[in-house]
Order: structure tokens, then sequence, then C-alpha cells
């Protein structure tokens, strides 16, 4: 039977305040163990895994999330090599963020500590459970993970296998817990939950808006990735094609792939028939406004909701201003505050692009594909916060920190 | 007719988008201006005051309440005097707060930059009308004011000078808004709107329980104070009976206040019976623990609840622990995140209970009552986060800021 999420969520508390001061030795072992175990335990996996394929195809499950849920040899080796280079990464905790001294002798400093216990609500992909658990561990917080019923036997066995290398490292086995009741109760039970000091919710509209309605835990909003990229009239077009084409076809079902194309009036008529031409040889559906069809007849018609909507797909929406001014607005209006690029050579608008743009990223002169994790350097990728509280953009193990004010005196009272 | 919360909100949101890249000038005339307004509108404020305070003596607010509700021209010189002095400090927009380059020559800089719109509801003071006005301002955040209904007249009086002053500076007048309907569905609404980047409850149990059951918007709680002082067994007790005493009597009232006291067995013989007769002879009430008891016996019992209470009154709670452990688990029982302190001599002790007590403030052999904004030389104060998101203890300008990641490419592609 499973154990309730108030008692997953008590054990985690427990385990948490135990992780918040273990070793950087420690938590380096028990991800490089868990590492091994992945790997020697690869069948237990596999089998399980195949169970969870076996019932989503039954129940008619398309290929695109039947891929997605998938593990093979290759992937759970992939999983294992994540953790390892998260055992490699700095150990965020303890380092001193700031420190000063106050006139009356008092020394303060802002000390990086982890979270406490962090709780994720996760789709399909069973990969997500191993990385999301390995990130948690050695930023020194507790997770309690909750991914989706058609994964619920691959995540079983994930997190026994992540539970026992913990263990192995003289942790408690507890700062891993799947939640195994995927009810959807258990969901909104795990966004009201007491001892939950912060929820990453990695899904889609419907659970974001669920978190909406639910949620009196602190959330960080993975939301959406409805980037945009503005093609300023002083911009290198070829660099700018390359860059559009990259953003909008590289891979466009994820969020930092571009979904809009801005360009200023001075640059469509040699900018537009080319890039359209280059897009629609890769199969990308254009839909755009009166002045952008007016360079590719071809254009279907672009309405507010497809400038405001993330496609993940190959559509783009295009549209032309007559001013830097016009772009920003135009951004500011459609942009989820993902990530936002201009393209340009004039030194003056990239300076009020990024100044004046909205968004927990704005590129210049590269793709929107490179608001990642990984790309950023972090080593690692827990999600993208398009929210504004505690983190912005691409987060990893400094993103699962806060900071305690550590104050040390020699018997000051206050008058 | 007062303007509806969304319309209210929707014009911050614009007035916001102006503020966040508005000059420090700019923002420091807005200040000063307000600063010299007040003084020369005394009159106009003290008269909507008068009418406030008839308001509230004919309902028959208690004389604590009427106090704080009550302005004079010494306290609106007070209110003056706060607004110049956030002018003199740096502002916080724009510091580059981290910045690297990855190999492919992309250049990655963290920038603070404004929250956007910040909603703060409060009580029954006027004074945090400009108090709260002045840091969002010069934080480059709109703000949003909900006040209680029994300071309306007095906000309005204070709010429109400040909007006065706003757009004497060129800046838009909507940077300050009060929200002037104070029925209770205001508050709500207010705590579930789009246009709020953040929203800080200054209030007791209730606002912060009707924020848990209906805020949908990011929120940072100024929740209770539940401080705590344990004095170790090798703690200078001369010091320690200073700072027991400075914590507990010299403002009972305020957050910052001890509540509770936690002695180690081997020290409670010599230290118990001297700080209870001095804390007795200030009027204090003592309840305590069986082991406390034993030291002075015109002690009262406490149960959890008591030292789970934050008194906000001359109460304190005490009891005795038989090591550092007990003393660590104690704390972290019963503590509300807010500040604890350990009392000692021994280097060890006071690194574990620094670094195994959560609570945004941690205090080494000082006063619990140096956790503020003001102490910790911020210049003034917002709030003090008892959560862990975002900030923890004192928030001050840097608090209301987030950061935007900017980076700088040459037409980097990502294969």
């Amino acid at each position: 039977m499973s154990v309730s999420v108030t008692e997953l969520g008590r054990r985690a508390k427990i385990a948490a305040t135990r992780l918040a001061f273990a070793s950087t030795g420690a938590k380096n072992s028990a991800l490089v163990a868990a590492a091994d175990l992945l790997a020697d335990r690869a069948d237990e996996v596999l089998a399980a895994n195949r169970a969870d394929l076996d019932g989503a195809e039954s129940a008619g499950m398309e290929p695109g999330p039947l891929d997605r849920l998938r593990l093979t040899e290759a992937r759970i080796g992939a999983m294992a090599e994540g953790l390892r280079d998260v055992a490699r990464l700095p150990d965020p905790v303890g380092e001193v963020l700031d420190g000063w001294r106050r006139p009356n002798g008092l020394q303060i400093e802002r000390v990086r500590v982890p979270l406490g216990v962090v709780a994720i609500i996760y789709e399909n992909r069973p990969n997500v459970t191993s990385d999301a658990a390995g990130i948690c561990l050695k930023s020194g917080n507790a997770v309690l993970l909750r991914g989706s019923a058609t994964a619920l036997q691959s995540n079983v066995a994930i997190v026994d296998i992540l539970r026992d290398a913990t263990a192995k490292a003289g942790l408690p086995a507890d700062c891993v817990a799947l939640v195994d009741d995927v009810r959807h109760e258990t969901a909104i039970e795990l966004m009201q939950l007491d001892t939950v000091d912060c929820l990453i919710p990695r899904g889609g509209h419907a659970l974001i808006q669920s978190i909406r309605d639910h949620a009196t835990v602190p959330v960080i909003i993975d939301g959406d990735g409805n980037c945009q990229i503005y093609v300023d009239a002083s911009a290198d077009l070829d660099r700018a094609l390359d860059i559009v084409v990259n953003a909008k076809t590289s891979r466009p079902g994820v969020c930092n792939a571009a979904e809009s194309l801005i360009v200023h009036e001075s640059a469509a008529a040699a900018f537009l028939p080319r890039v359209c031409e280059a897009l629609a040889e890769l199969q990308v559906e254009l839909v755009g406004d009166a002045a952008a069809r007016r360079w590719w007849p071809a254009m279907g018609e672009a309405t507010d909701d497809d400038f405001a909507q993330e496609f993940l797909a190959l559509k783009l929406a295009v549209a032309v201003v007559g001013s830097l001014d016009a772009a920003i607005d135009h951004v500011n209006r459609f942009g989820s505050g993902h990530t936002e690029a201009i393209l340009t050579r004039d030194l003056a608008a990239a300076r009020r692009f990024t100044t004046e743009v909205d968004a927990g990223t704005v590129m210049v002169n590269a793709s929107t594909r490179f608001a990642d994790g990984g790309e950023f350097g972090f080593g690692a990728e827990i999600g993208i916060s398009t929210q504004k509280l505690h983190a912005r953009g691409p987060m990893a193990l400094r993103e699962l920190t806060t900071y305690k004010n550590v104050v040390w005196g020699d018997g000051q009272v206050r008058n």
C-alpha cells in the first residue's frame, strides 16, 4: 500500500534536516552510487519500463509521448552519466554570498543553504526522475517526485535505485521519495503540503492552471516559452537567417524554440522572402500580419492568438513593425517571460531591447535555443523559471538554494 | 467612485514598465519631492488622520491600535526623513550580479531588475504607506497599496502627495496607487491579480491565512516571529542576562522580540534564578517546563502551545535542555523561521547551531532584536521574510528585485 503524501512529506522533512548539512563527499558518493546501480540494475528498470510501455500502447498513446516514455540501455546510460556530471559540479551549499560588519561590531553573513523539501510534478519522461533527484540531492534538498501514471513502474524502479544509493552513502533514503499514488488528488495534496518548501511543476497548461487554482506552497513556475525573435533594421541578415532557422527548426517541440518572428519594415524586403523560403523548405507553416504577407503571399493570416501561442511545432507567426519601440511593445505584449532575442548591429538598439524587454532571458545576436541550463554552463537543469520571484530563466543547483543570515556578535544588545 | 482593482493593476503594470528603467536621478527626485510635499501639506494629512481617528474612536478602537493610527507633525516629519534616507541609498537596479563567457563565445550576464508591480496589504499604521511606497519606487517597482479601512482617509491624503511627487519628477503617477475600496473582496482580488508580480502581506494570522487560502500571485510571507534564545553550557552569563532582558523587554510587541528561552541544564542553576528575577522585576510573565520551574518556582507551567506561540507581550516560555542537540531540536520544532539565537563561548556549539538551525536569521551572542533592515544596515525595511523562496530575513531594496539573463552573441546557433 502507498504511503500517504503527508507521511512522505514528514519523512522528507526529517531527511532534509540531515541532508542540509551533509558533506559534499557524502552527497557525491550517493550520486555516483546511483549511477553505478542504474547500470547494474538496468534490466530491472527496462522491465518496469516495458510494462509501462505495454500499458501505454494498449491505452492508445501517440508515438511522440510513447517515445518520451521509452527507456533504452543508451538512455539509462545517459541518466547515469547525468548523475556523475552532477557529482562533479561544485557544491553550492555553504557559499558566503555576502558579508559585512556593522558599526556596533556585528558581523553579518549571508550563507547559501538548501531550500529543504523540493516537490516536482512532471510528466511522462522517466529520465526526469533521476535528473531531478540528482540535482536536488547535490543542492542538499530532499525531493518528493510525482511523475505521471503512465511512467509509474519505471519511476518506482528508478527511485528504488536512488534510495538504495542514498542509503549506501550513509544519507537517509527518504532524501528521495516517489509519490506512487498517482491519482489527481495526490498532486493537489502535494500542492498544499506544509512540509514542501518549494514546488516546481513541469508540465503543460492544465498543470499550471491546477497549480494556480490549488497551490498554497511556494511555487516556481516553469511555464510557456513563447519565444520571439526581432530582426532589427540593422541586422546582419545572413546571420539572422541562420539564427531564425536554428531557433525555429532545430527542435521545434521544446520551450526555447522560437514561435514568432518580428521584422523591422526596412529589413522586410531583403529578409522576409529569404527567411520564408528557407523555413518553408523545412516544412514550417507560416502565418503573418498583413505587412508580412506582402513579402510572402503563401503565408496564412495570423491572429493575436497566433502571436500569443507556444506552437511547439513547425509553425511560426510573423509580424512587421515600423520601429524598435513597436518591436519592444509587441514582444512585451505577447511574451511569456521566457526568452526573447534581438538581431542587430546597432548598439543603442541592443541596449534598449535588453533593458526594456521583460523576460527571463534576453538574447542579442544568438538563437533562443541557448536558453538552457546546459548551454548556460550550469552542468544540469531542473527547469526554466518564467516567474520573477526567486529565480529567472534556466535553473540548476544554485536556484534550488536560499540563504540564511548568520550574525556573529559578542554581547550586543539593541538600544 | 473607486477605480477597480483590475484597472489599478493595469495602470500599475504600464507605469512599472517605464519605472523599470527610469534613471536613479528621476527616482530620487520623486522621493525628495514627496518628502517636501509631506512637509508642505502636513495639515492636509493631519486633517485626514483626525477624521480616521474620530471614526476609530467612535468605533471603540483600543488605545494601542489608536496610537499606531495616530499621525503627528513629528511622525509626518519622520516619514519625510525616511523618504530622504531612501533617496540617499544606492540604486539596486542595473547591478551585474554575475557574468561569464561560454566556450562558444556567448557572454552571459545576470543583471538586477525590478520585480515589476508589488502589492502590499497592511494594517493600521499610515506611515507604512509612505515607507513602502518609497522603497518600491527606489527599487523601480510600481506599488499597489492596500491599507486598512480605519486608515483610509490618511492613506488617501498620503498617496495623493506621493502621486503628485512622482508626476513632478516626470515619472508616471500610477507608480504609486492606493486600493481605496477597502472591502474584504478587494484584498482577495489583489491576491489573484495577474498584473501583480509580488505580494507582500504585512499583518497577523488572519491575513496570512487568507493569503494561503486565496493567493494565486507570488507571495513573500512576512510571518510570525517566534524568536528563541538558547543559553549554552558555556555562555557568558552576564552577557546572556543582558541579551535575554533586551530581547524580551526592549520592545515586546515586535516580531524580533524573544518569546522563548532555552537553557542548558549545566547553566540552569547559575542562570535561571538570575534571569527570572530580572525579568520578573520587569513584569515579564514566565512559564516553563518542569526542569525550569525547579529554579524559579513562581513560574507557571508551559505547554507546547506556549513554546509555539508569538506572545508579542511581556511573557516568556522557558525550557531546560540536556544537550546542544536537544536545544537545536527544540528550536527547529517550535521556530517560525524568523530569528533564533545561541549564547555561547564554545566555537563548535556556535558552528553547529548556525548550521543546523533552520531560520532566516541565526544570531550568535547578540539580541534577536537586531533582525531588522535598519540594524542590518539596509537603510530601510519593507518586511521580514519568514519563507525560504526569494528572500529570507530582513528585506529592503535588493529584495524587491529579480534578475534578467542578458546573453550577448555574434551569430551563435545551437547544434
